[in-house]
């Protein structure tokens, strides 16, 4: 084989940016189990080195890449290795073999570890040192012609990724994001289980239907005109296990919520559930900070516990939000006082009432940068949400990505800012009737003790014992204490909130069963290890997510039925009218 | 206190049954995490000794017992704690608020720990050295009238104890059964995840209806007419990851399959789902044993590997079944030889049919136990099962059962036999219609490599990589080396199975963009968990499971639904008529 033909293609080679990304998937798995058990490789692609040279090897793997009649780089999870073919006339079967394969077939070599020629190493990719000589070669199966390219660098539509999920699953960093999801589920599990005496405890999905359970799929069952609902969480059921004396349950509970046609939601999400006895609202921040700290990937840093505490109050006036991003600063700056005897009709009008403020964000650099275009943007955000609750601090993050897109460093992107939000109100005005209450989270949160008694006199001025946890601007959690007496629970249910308590009869009825006192939270881990990974959207932590109207684009579901699968349901389809599916498309 | 008086309730409590259960509970939680942390309680009511005398302790739990005005025993999941009421003037309001409780009431309790009076040890109480002398108490909750006694030993009905799930789970039995099963699936995902490097990856459960999917719960969108079903199995899933690159998968899945009005079954059910790439049969087999090895309660006593391996013929031709029972010998008998010239007309009849044979079962002692009403019995079962294949496996069992309920020792309680049933058919005849062939199992499975020419000749003799496991006669686990080949898959389900393969399009089209050979296997969790602990039924060993009928009898779910709900999923309910009501329930 000519030397320089070689260094030329190897030069072509190196520069693929799909090789340093492998470098890193390579590094976090190799230290994982024993991938080559029990398997037809002795190897995995990602772990030849020098050390090997001489070593009768088979590699199982994806032709990642293939080079004239030199090369064939082979893949699998762990890496890349390069295969040499070999060139004598006595091998040309196996010469003819390799050459032929397409990109993406999946074939087995047997061969020998050898140094790579002096000068000809590949520092940038951990099995640079080595190539495998090809003695033999198993193919098991050629792989067709593919929609796209398997290298990261290929830009995809989403679509098109969702529709061949299973080759986008390829790419290193989906694989990595999978992997990384599983190592820290592992380490969380084993801190609730085996550090803190957890009780993992699977409960049922398909249940009844929840009061106000207004976005709970139903699933018809084979009796006519009956029901089961899949809940948006375990809630009833862990409060019942703590009723049921399991003293500390957590469990990675697969939920649901049919949001109908609201954009970029996943209709099925899983949440990291907890629930505890005997325990105070401190004891279950701990037990998060612990388990984050626990099951943090190392790579990504230290975290520092315990995480920062605001009051619900504290982050609406100085973020105006209850998730504040405290990565940065530029809080509200409340000018209600300055603007008191102001001659201005408009702020006049804003302070006359009831709850009106004028208040400002500073900006840093912001005279010199916003103009024009920015502004306008800022204006017609401010016009189009003027009014309603967290308008500022929506434009407090609009600001923020403005300065960014102008190339100020405001953010770190690899900083991790945890913060619990406390305090809140524990029943807000409902939005189309204000004179009635509903919960600011669920009907199950027990009031601050020093707030229990406004129940049955000022109940709109009670505090809960709830908690949010924040990450870098994104809510990733939210729990609390919950009412453990049966009386109280019945107060908030029937005389605050108005609802039917027959539903939750067999709660009411449990609770005056010898409950003891109880509280928990839930964590999004699907929003928690998009944020770790850092990427743009919680599909690209999900392995088969839904697509944004909630299709599964490769198997195209949801699909139609036959009027026979239905009628086992005693159910039939009502078409819509064409009026109503105007009316529908109107309000979408 | 009158030393005598405490002598006669101490004896007393020392005869309830409840003890000596708490007692083995005890012991395998207490190597548990760390339960008292995070929590209000200084130590569980399982864990004082004689060590902790002098000792000021908080406890809390359930009052498990409550005896005049001396004793309170202490409940929680760890154990039982015996707390000394103070009985001077001065302590009157502590000693009233502890005589008052009701049982199963929640307290907290402060006081010290001392040695019990010498000679009122309890031995068989693993905190029967010492007591607490309360010096505090806080009632959390006073319970209210319970509908049955939270003792082992009282019997309840089962619609009771399902409508009372919180109460019937505090029973030690529950604890312990829920308690082991997360310890077992603990150690399962360690060998899993950190032995042998597989990832954990969560799978849709809303999907799209697969090939036959007859049995699946379909949940309506709300787009007018689509429906996602919920998957028996995450089967199409976990072969596009081997596609994908995944490499090693592994799942604790939650799957539905609706039977109707078959009872006893689950709607939902959870399985160990795994696949793997490049591996043969026998790789899965060694993974499943180290698995099961690994992830064993040593209480249970140790199981040995590998297995022993029986093919299907064999199991058929010995047992009369797939999966035998091996924990006892009692094998049929092929006397067809011995009966070829008989004269008896039935006899000669069963011979000369297509397969017909005559087989006995040689039963010990039957011939002295098996009389009057047994043999009745036995002799019924024959008849009404008479021609059905399985009809000689199912007296074996009868008679094995009906020597143990006379008395005799046939099979060990405590044994696990574990067995491995390999060699499939790969299709069968379809019971309505027998010119047809349906798959053995699922269309995925790949025939045997020396049978692979004859799925294109004769497919009815082709026999599968398929194996069961099989445990004291229980399936307990499925699964198969999958085909790899598009256009093999695509023969199957097309010229075969006659399927329609376009609702199968994505799998053959990830088939053909390189996807590696691959295996796999299921595991049903309830079933194997249900054996290891000795249950009678699989209810036993999760937390809240459905009735017969498929109700959730606590909630009162399936429940229905009002118009304006259906509307929102264009779904009207189809009232049946009284005529097709009566066929249905005739059918039941």
């Amino acid at each position: 084989m000519a030397a320089k033909s070689r260094f030329v293609l190897q030069r072509l080679f190196n520069g693929l940016r799909t090789q340093s990304l492998w470098l890193q998937s390579s590094k976090s798995t190799s230290s994982q189990g024993r991938p080559s058990s029990l398997s037809f490789r002795t190897h995995t692609c990602g772990e030849l080195r020098s050390d090997h040279v001489g070593d009768k090897v088979t590699l199982c793997g994806w032709v990642q890449y293939l080079r004239q009649d030199l090369f064939v780089i082979l893949r699998d999870f762990t890496g890349l290795t390069q295969i040499l073919i070999p060139q004598e006339e006595s091998a040309s079967g196996l010469k003819s073999a390799l050459c032929d394969l397409t990109v993406e077939s999946v074939i087995q070599v047997t061969g020998t570890v050898r140094l790579r020629p002096s000068g000809q190493e590949n520092k940038g990719m951990p099995t640079g040192e080595i190539e495998v000589l090809a003695e033999n070669v198993e193919i098991f199966n050629i792989c067709q012609k593919l929609p796209f390219e398997i290298k990261d660098f290929v830009k995809k539509s989403e679509s098109l990724r969702m529709q061949y999920r299973y080759l986008d699953l390829r790419s290193s960093q989906m694989q990595q994001n999978l992997r990384l999801r599983s190592q820290v589920v592992m380490k969380m599990r084993d801190y609730l289980c085996n550090v803190q005496g957890f009780v993992d405890v699977e409960t049922p999905t398909l249940f009844k239907r929840t009061p106000g359970g207004a976005k709970e799929f139903v699933v018809p069952s084979r009796e006519p005109g009956m029901f089961y609902s899949l809940p948006q969480s375990p809630q009833q059921f862990k409060q019942l296990l703590m009723v049921a004396g399991v003293d500390r349950y957590f469990q990675i509970a697969r939920c649901y919520r049919d949001e109908g046609s609201k954009p970029d939601r996943q209709p099925e999400f899983t949440q990291v559930d907890i629930e505890m006895s005997f325990v105070e609202q401190a004891g279950i921040m701990s037990l998060v900070e612990g388990l984050l700290q626990h099951s943090w990937p190392p790579e990504k840093g230290p975290i520092k516990v315990p995480f920062h505490t605001m009051k619900y109050e504290e982050a609406m006036r100085d973020y105006g939000v209850d998730k504040p991003d405290t990565r940065f600063n530029m809080k509200l700056i409340d000018l209600s006082e300055v603007f008191s005897a102001s001659d201005v009709e408009f702020l006049r009008s804003a302070l006359s009432k009831p709850g009106g403020t004028v208040q400002a964000i500073c900006v840093p650099g912001g005279a010199n940068l916003f103009t024009g275009k920015t502004l306008d943007e800022l204006k017609q955000a401010a016009k189009t949400q003027f009014g309603q609750r967290p308008l500022l601090g929506h434009l407090r993050l609009q600001s923020a990505q403005l300065l960014e897109s102008s190339g100020v460093t405001l953010r770190d992107p690899s900083a991790f800012h945890f913060l619990w939000v406390v305090d809140f109100p524990l029943f807000l005005p409902k939005e189309d009737k204000p004179e009635e209450l509903e919960s600011a989270h669920h009907p199950f949160t027990a009031p601050l003790p020093e707030d229990s008694q406004l129940l049955y006199t000022e109940p709109h001025k009670v505090r809960g014992q709830h908690y949010d946890l924040v990450l870098n601007g994104s809510e990733i959690g939210g729990g609390s204490i919950r009412i453990h007496k049966a009386a109280e629970q019945h107060h908030v249910l029937k005389n605050i909130l108005k609802e039917d308590t027959t539903l939750l009869s067999h709660l009411l009825e449990a609770l005056d069963s010898g409950a003891p006192p109880h509280g928990g939270i839930a964590l999004g881990l699907d929003r928690l290890i998009s944020i770790m990974v850092g990427a743009n959207s919680i599909r690209d932590v999900i392995a088969f997510p839904k697509s944004f109207r909630g299709h599964d684009l490769m198997s195209r579901a949801p699909d139609s039925l036959s009027e026979e699968e239905l009628n086992a349901y005693h159910i039939s389809v009502k078409w819509p009218t064409k009026h109503e599916r105007c009316e529908e498309d109107e309000r979408k």
